[in-house]
């Protein structure tokens, strides 16, 4: 078979020890099914600020534009979140997603039956839920111009929202086309009662329509659809939405699951590439103690093998393989009842090798 | 006793039905407490368009600036829902926001012990809550420039997102005077990592927060707190925000509480004056039926008599006589759990109007 490039950018806090799972993943799958995988590590993040002076060195780029994925870990910590912005390492993750035109971030809510109980909500509103949030990830208020200006109310900060006519029809029919392959729902989210930009935004949803007959669409209100979430979660299917809202309504969504140590991401430009990686962060507070969960970064394989590379057969064991360690009993700290069972980052890792 | 002026702004759905319930509170406190209020009908919203051909007309506004405070009904409905910007009640509600200079918008979220099973969070997490969100009103996404231009990529649309130091210092000084009289605990709430009206929010928080050392202070990013408010909502006392992040959160965290019929907000500007409406909507499907529920209306009464005219004895009495026809067994059939015993608009009035 065609040898898939992979470029792996473990990060920063338990970054490096879930990604090194994921890849003993990537290993198992290349014996089992054929496949090869060439990886390439790459730095990142603040590591990447330490060893090469910037979040986002050139070398990375390019390692990634030459690419078919890109398997990200988590970046950040404490250590750099006072530095000047250029020095941040949210900054790489923003020139990242523009470099490589990643518009489009996937975040699905699931929630995992053996994690019922680690919502917050009640299992009963819980029940069914099954969401996908579809987030416009390069346009909006993160990249509009931003500025400083003195007046006479003191120094005034400003950040522009700009989307246009194209930016918006992508995605919005990017996530018609999920919800057709899904349960044909999609909710529309934007603040067409306040903002130029919503009003483009509701304008072209309205125009396209027409053209996903079979799937129904409804308009949410931003501030309607985080009180949505939390009283009818399992009657979203898929949510699109620009950049800023998108970046709250998908941490509400994740969270309401009481599955967040276990959702994988998406993000995904024109034609099959993209960029895969766990929700969660890089939760400096445990990282090299061999405590990490490394499930939610080997869904983001299986996310990949799906999405990217249409490796359904592989994806479908390790997502197979996941449900079954955990059918077993075995947990990592974060999502054990009893902790003193809790395996660690490795044991979970070679557990679900073990059961593809 | 000084006669305190009152401009009632009944609005549209179940509006009127709501705010003449208060009015009954109203004279019933003239009787109890001795105090004098002349109240003032303005038109307001949907039925201001409708009969003026504006949503805020200019008496309306003449009758709001002379007077001591406001009480809102409820305003819009799908009548003016595809109208013109200019002719929507939503412009409306921005506009007296700006022209009354209300910049601060106070939403408290408490949970009502009768109506705790209504949340859909667990009554575990939810033991405890009672927080308050004060959210800046007149500036942010809101009020800066918008606009449409054309580009290569079709029409474009701009939001133009602003602050500056007064207008962030004067909300965040609130927050912390708020928070004096609480639990201490402020939450400043921001997306410093990208936006840089979020840099100087929170440069200002920064500067002043010495100066309330007694409060304990933390930054948290809009995302983290949407997942926050669901995963330790009793944690927070007040969260203090810039008007969009304001207009999510607050119906997140009034959401969360299962008592959104319930909640009162205000919003004040400098000085005493203030605008008290309840935070739930409209709801059309069930005006004109005497359906609605009268009591977050009769507590943005007592919110005004505390926060407005300091009439603590006559606020404590109407939060009091509430609190003794829930524990009475009295239900609208929002609350009601049997909902075949539930009474109407004028009955719970009645019933609260006796209670005092
Ligand atoms: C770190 C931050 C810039 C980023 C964002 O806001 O996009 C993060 O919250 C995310 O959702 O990936
Ligand atoms: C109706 C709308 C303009 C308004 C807002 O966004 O401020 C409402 O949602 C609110 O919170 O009062």
């Amino acid at each position: 078979a065609e040898v898939k490039k992979i470029a792996v950018i473990a990060g920063d806090g338990i970054g490096p020890e879930v990604v090194a799972e994921a890849e003993k993943v990537l290993k198992r799958t290349e014996e089992l099914f054929g496949y090869s995988f060439e990886t390439e590590h790459a730095l990142f993040g603040g590591i990447a600020i330490d060893q090469k002076g910037t979040p986002l060195p050139q070398e990375t780029l390019d390692i990634c534009q030459k690419a078919d994925a890109v398997l990200l870990g988590a970046v950040g910590g404490p250590k750099w979140d006072n530095n000047p912005k250029e020095l941040r390492p949210e900054t790489g993750l923003l020139g990242i997603r523009k470099a490589l035109g990643l518009f489009s971030n996937l975040r699905p809510a699931v929630v995992f039956d053996c994690l019922k109980d680690a919502s917050t909500l009640k299992p009963e509103v819980l029940e069914g839920t099954d969401l996908i949030v579809v987030r416009e990830l390069t346009g909006g208020i993160y990249f509009g111009e931003k500025y400083r200006r003195d007046t006479e109310h003191g120094q005034e900060a400003v950040d522009t929202c700009a989307y246009n006519v194209s930016e918006v029809e992508r995605i919005v029919r990017q996530a018609f086309e999920i919800a057709q392959k899904r349960r044909k729902k999609l909710a529309s989210v934007d603040k067409a009662n306040v903002l130029e930009t919503s009003r483009l935004w509701r304008e072209v949803v309205n125009r396209i329509a027409p053209e996903y007959p079979d799937v129904e669409l409804e308009h949410v209100l931003v501030d309607n659809c985080a009180m949505q979430l939390l009283r009818r979660p399992a009657s979203f299917d898929v949510i699109v939405t620009e950049n800023m809202f998108g970046d709250i309504l998908s941490d509400e969504a994740a969270m309401l699951t009481g599955s967040i140590g276990m959702l994988s991401s998406a993000s995904l430009g024109e034609g099959s590439f993209g960029l895969y990686e766990p929700v969660h962060g890089s939760a400096p507070d445990i990282a090299g103690q061999n405590l990490a969960n490394p499930i939610a970064t080997i869904l983001s394989v299986a996310l990949m093998f799906r999405m990217t590379f249409g490796y359904a057969d592989a994806a479908d064991a390790i997502e197979r393989a996941v449900a079954d360690v955990l059918n077993a009993g075995h947990r990592t700290g974060d999502i054990a009842v009893d902790k003193s069972k809790a395996i660690g980052t490795t044991a979970m890792g070679d557990l679900i090798v073990a059961a593809m």
